[in-house]
């Protein structure tokens, strides 16, 4: 196990090339928002932006337009009704999946549409809801994409596993892992106050940072936006998830020192600064 | 009579362990925001969510949907017309009521729905509208919560106990309290620029704190959202709402230094600073 | 002719008394907002909130509630179709009609609200579009009220008096002015680089401040805000009126040090500290 | 060739004279924004205002009307449905088309009203979907126009012009800008790592500022922003153009040196200080 640390990041998040454009730093697509729960989009989407997605579009309900283009007119935005959503996640390097997703019949609809349309050159984020869609029916993963990152939370991980929480051990997650992705391209990020990162090859990170400020409703919203951003940009390895899974806890770490509650959206906010910093170094 | 002093506040405000996770943190569940008075709930979100509760939704008015997530996309939504309301006021540790509400007949629809929900492990906090509701019909109140919290400004008072303004003598409020609750489990706030609290037991806590630049409007619907905040962190007991007053006032008298009107929304802003404070010393 | 000075802001803003509860500092409503100007509305609204009015209303058009909401949700709301606008209107003591109201027939429908609704104990701001529609039509003056105040720039005011710019003379002005209202009840605030405040008395009051990164939309629907909330909280005389000119080129001035364009937003956001300052001289 | 310096800026960018107003400092209109991408019309709007236009207008889809007020209510609104819009195209100085527009038959008839109704006392600035509308048919261009701005990255201009990136050298380039404008009205603004700009009569001038934190979504639409604000103040000629360019890296510039990636709405936010500066040299 490997704790993960500044070199890490360092190695991660380098100096863009001059010539660079947007293009380069990848087409995220989050996917998520329901009538109850469109916060948790707009903060995945603005810690995707924060993080330096080259490109964001968002596939949400049609009532979060107008909030998400209030806090972030950057995202690109469309209705997941919109039959046309297929050719945008053809067209997209990221695809993220959950944040407020719900779990209705459109929800699980629109996991099978990701699951049938992604190919192996894509990146594909599972979080919160769609965890909750895959614990009831395994055959929604979407195996054919390149690398498959799930982030349960460790309830979550119960529910998608069947490993009850004081069984979460190494060698059981490995074990899961491996029969949920017998192509070896998954990856799980273990959200607890230790969070671990496990690949099929039976390396992982764990994160020495966080705190209890940052307790409260959205944050994990808020790393799934970062993860997304991150592997628009970097390759979509290991090393690089571990990265934002540290970054999102130091910048919560940061704001902790003077605020005994951490928002995810001030969270968001500081990562531009947190980045440059890493990148100089 | 006690006068609430930055003690009391630093017995209730203690450093979060390290393995918190958002659910011990309170689900609190704000009810308000009419087409008229969205603004008011919004506030009153703003507040709770600033104020560290773990997971804040809200039952509003369908027009206020956009607005509640531009400003504060923490927080979830749920329109206050859907039948599922019951559901969530179930499984919530906290329920205020009151904000924006309104007196029409779905407002009052919605107190009664409360009314019946509730039981002994959950902690109601009227407000405003809420109060107006139950000076006409004292059998709206929810006496079946663990803890039910008023906060009415002195008119407010004036209707629900039929006591007038200058005769809200210590000894009458208290008859008043304990006419209203045989169970002894009911809390009030009676706000004023000396704001006092009592109990069903005989104690009084009395805020020192507070000005002028406060007479604005909002300013209740924010000390709604911390009350609701704290109680959901903190158990509801008489010194933690001593504590969110107190905190409420001691925020405003930050910004009126500098400031000649205070504006609730940036009262709320402040506080996860000035409770970053209190848990350290 | 008088130029306003610090000494004349002194005077009016002074410290609120320790018992100041909201209703103290006015009941302002403020009537505009049509679907092409709704940002005029939000822009006077945020003047007034932050130059202290107790309450804020906003009478306005359907579609302006989120954006309302989302920027001073320390504002209310009511639909400018709704009946119930009569009551709100007799309920207030400052009424402002003017911003972004438009010119169909809607927009004089209301102002023929207001003339007929308007009584002796009410102050009354035209602006905007309302100059307009009474340029058109004398008859609709809300003479009726205490005190009316109309800030036309010297185009409108051209519209409304029939004086070619170049010949708007004081005493020209004063005599519109007079023929206007018979009862002296009206002011007039002819905004140029060099704003006049005239009353029906013959007193002048000139702004000695201002700049050119002032000269742009929407710099005048916050005076407009400013001039409410002032004649909410002190009486609605001409000292009044003009430290509200003054504070408003005041903070204008303080932005335009660093912005070589001074956004009136930015400027209402001055207004608490400025405020503070003359209070505490 | 001349490289833009800081010279040429501070030959356009002069303090305003003291009798200012409004309406000499451009009526700009800025058409754009189709429900996929309301963001880009919001963030051009942004730019407009905070580069001084002295007043903008928003001709867009009406699901963008509650953002747009949300973030920058000095902009006013028009349904792009709207058959007035006629009326506000020729009441404009300046007329921007292209961001979020779309290519639609929508995006389509109102890039043929433009061309219909413009005349030669008016500039037109094409970006983004306009210029690929152009592509598809060239006899879309309003020639009318006094002066007429291209603002295509290079991609965009392969579409245009048929000369393949690697192609576009300046002769090519200059030849192709002649075809299209006869009149030599024509500019055009090649975006890339080093910006140049090209009118009809072979200068040249490029930038030599700027950075990959900028390769983000919204940047172009910015920059259109800011073209439309400065061509609203200071006459359109190529000097002008090349000082917005100019302006905008060096607000990039300024943010790159503490923040990974540049956010478009935050560099909009730097351009009334960095035009102050440049007033005062």
């Amino acid at each position: 196990m490997i704790e993960i640390s500044d070199k890490v990041v360092k190695s991660i998040i380098v100096e863009r090339p001059s010539d660079s454009y947007k293009g380069m730093f990848g087409r995220v697509l989050l996917i998520g928002g329901s009538l109850n729960f469109g916060g948790a989009i707009i903060m995945a989407t603005e810690a995707a932006v924060n993080s330096g997605a080259g490109l964001t579009s968002v596939a949400t309900n049609i009532n979060n337009l107008s909030s998400l283009h209030s806090r972030i007119p950057e995202a690109m935005f469309i209705d997941w009704q919109e039959s046309n959503l297929v050719k945008v996640i053809k067209n997209s390097n990221i695809i993220a999946i959950g944040p407020g997703l719900g779990l209705d019949e459109h929800a699980q609809s629109l996991l099978q549409l990701v699951k049938r349309t992604v190919k192996n050159t894509q990146t594909v984020i599972l979080d919160a809801s769609a965890l909750d869609l895959l614990a009831q029916d395994h055959t929604l993963m979407p195996t054919n994409a390149e690398t498959i990152i799930m982030t349960p939370h460790q309830k979550e991980w119960e529910r998608v596993s069947q490993i009850k929480i004081p069984f979460q051990e190494d060698k059981d997650n490995f074990s899961v892992l491996k029969s949920l992705f017998p192509d070896n391209n998954g990856i799980l990020v273990l959200k607890s106050n230790h969070t671990k990162i496990y690949d099929c090859f039976g390396n992982i990170y764990q994160n020495p940072l966080g705190n209890p400020g940052m307790a409260t409703g959205g944050m994990g919203d808020t790393l799934t936006g970062i993860l997304a951003g991150f592997c628009g940009q970097f390759s979509a390895k290991i090393e690089t998830i571990a990265s934002a899974v540290y970054l999102h806890s130091l910048a919560g770490d940061e704001l902790y020192k003077e605020h005994y509650v951490v928002l995810p959206t001030q969270l968001s906010a500081k990562i531009p600064q947190l980045m440059k910093k890493f990148s100089l170094e």
